[in-house]
């Protein structure tokens, strides 16, 4: 294992039904909030009135900003942290999916520094401070709820990146699973890849010796599956919801890769098809991760195996065998996806392959990976996902 | 899963040699800072000495109360807790294995609040504020350098029971896993112990469905015997070392537990043995695991089952042959104990027995376990470690 450190302050408060405590939960952290959500489900499902009323009920002033869209872009989150500052307000609140709780980070950012969110994108700088941040998770996906990361993409150029700062680690989130049953059964599959995404990138993509890391991914790799399957037939199953809900934040809260360094090279050749096409995050995870997994399935046999074996079916002898399992279990999902499903022009593979290389080029002028990956690479990936 | 409320605040800073940071480390939280160790080994291996020298070579004014003895007497605590309250110390520094950062959170507490830290166990009340704690183990074991827990032990009553309080969650801990080649060989096989134990008692015990928890329990287990059986051959890789370190360190920091609640009942019926007759934790937990397994054979065959094929035999396929695997390991481990082989007279089983209802009877006046467990059962258990 590698030298880290690890601090997670989040107070996780976990349950169902939790919702209607968020007021007396947040009361002792601030008298006066902004609520980032997006105009939709937390609307049309009521949810965004429960939490206010739960904040009034308790004598915190809360506006709404209610202008979140998924891949959130740099003006809305601008235009939210000035907001955000004019009001003087002491916190902002997440409540939504992966974009409204990236954006409340990135509106606290931009509330305690000025600028802009792009000015903070981990290629740019990093932000030492930010007004504290709750999150509300409606969707078990990305862990924002638990981390220091958030997304955001450009408005012209429509490149995807992540900021990073310990100063956005949620003070406290509070986590309600019946609040993912608001959203559509899209987003949730999206989730269950996103979380599977998460638990696999520096499983595979790492050099270091972490056998406790590495048994713990395989067991958030299992679990998502797992749940991602029983909350399909029985949607309205709390139960499956909190465990998806836990495995969702434990999947990217810093402890799965915690001693075991490794990039998240799908996530690197993803963010330019959501951010382009406007796709959801999830759909080109999933589009991408079978390919990669096969463009390495040698170098990577063994890790393959053991997750083939503990995922799907332990008699599994090969990383073809493991990844054909996993390709049927995607298709079974309805996550099993081609360029062509997704409206992607093959002709754009060059453009992004240039915008993966633009943003992303280490110091070598690659992209990493499980080895350093140059622009073949790249292009081989993308060029897997046309069948 | 249950409704639960998860936070940890501490900052853990992993990695070998990271001993030798631990001024620089600390200097943000504290100028004056009392180190409470015992006079053993970390005096011999001259670690005590590193740490002073990178406590003043960064300004910090550290005294020493090197008086910690195995399994910490209440006067031992409550004296230096009156020295670090005279000192006017800023920080408590537990330095050592468990008995060395549970008396250092015993001092924190006694020092912010006066009185005995005999008023703050658990079945007398509740510390809500403590000096600052540091922790710097020299054992992976406890797991006290990431949780709010400690246990004393009653100078005359020989009582040992565990306190707990937010206040002492160490506010940084120093995992070098270096330092843990100062230990005897003896007490790392303890260590082990107390480990596989902790991983393993709510996920027999709890009723809650937890899958991911179950999941994560059996890779702990499965990774403390995989490095237990390494770091016997090649006790100078810091490599396992730190493996284990991380796995001591997260089989008892609420994750393991979170959402899934169950009682400690082997951890009950150990205290009284180390207490009364001053053992390692550790043994009296190898003594009592696996004839507490045999005795809830039945009820919890699934568990054990399922523990006996991830950690020991994937062809396993009844709890008995889980529980022989087991067995043979811990023999094999040199840690298949009797009462005869640690010196306790049966004639104590019925005085043992005593001392565990007065300390740890519930409402109904049962000891909590997988089922309500009366006087005959607690007996009964006692009575199979006698072969």
């Amino acid at each position: 294992m590698r030298s880290f450190t690890l601090h997670i302050p989040t107070r996780f408060v976990f349950g169902d039904d939790n919702l209607d405590r968020a007021g007396k939960e947040i009361r002792p952290l601030a008298k006066k909030v902004l609520v980032v959500c997006s105009s939709g489900s937390v609307v049309r499902t009521g949810i965004l009135k429960r939490l206010i009323r739960s904040l009034e009920v308790n004598g915190i002033i809360a506006d709404v900003y209610d202008q979140v869209m998924p891949n959130p872009r740099v003006s809305m989150v601008d235009k939210g942290g000035k907001l955000a500052a004019d009001l003087k307000v002491e916190a902002v609140i997440g409540f939504g999916g992966g974009s409204a709780m990236d954006a409340a980070k990135g509106v606290a950012i931009v509330a305690a520094n000025g600028g802009s969110i792009w000015d903070y994108v981990h290629t740019n700088g990093m932000a030492n401070h930010s007004l504290p941040v709750i999150a509300i998770p409606t969707l078990s996906a990305t862990g924002s709820e638990g981390n220091a990361f958030g997304v955001v993409t450009h408005d012209e150029s429509a490149q995807k990146i992540s900021f990073i700062s310990p100063a956005v680690k949620p003070v406290l989130s509070i986590i309600d699973p019946k609040l993912t049953m608001s959203v559509p059964e899209d987003y949730f599959r999206d989730g269950v890849v996103d979380v599977i995404a998460h638990s696999i990138e520096a499983y595979i993509s790492s050099k270091d010796y972490a056998p406790l890391n590495d048994r713990f991914s395989l067991a958030l790799i299992k679990t998502a599956v797992e749940m991602g399957e029983k909350i399909l037939l029985e949607p309205e199953n709390s139960e499956y919801r909190g465990v998806f809900a836990w495995t969702a934040m434990m999947a990217l809260n810093g402890i799965n890769d915690a001693g075991r360094e490794g990039p998240y090279p799908v996530h690197t050749l993803e963010h330019p098809l959501s951010g382009k096409y406007d796709l959801s995050h999830g759909r080109g995870l999933a589009l991408l991760l079978p390919r990669y997994l096969r463009y390495f399935q040698e170098d990577k046999a063994e890790k393959i195996i053991a997750f083939g074996q503990a995922v799907f079916d332990s008699s599994i002898q090969n990383a073809g065998e493991a990844l054909t399992a996993f390709e049927s279990w995607l298709e079974k999902f309805q996550r099993r996806l081609t360029f062509q499903s997704l409206n992607i022009p093959q002709n754009d593979i060059p453009a992004l392959t240039d915008m993966v290389f633009e943003m992303m080029a280490n110091r070598k002028g690659n992209i990493s990976g499980p080895r350093q990956m140059n622009r073949d690479d790249v292009t081989a990936i993308y060029l897997k996902c046309l069948t």
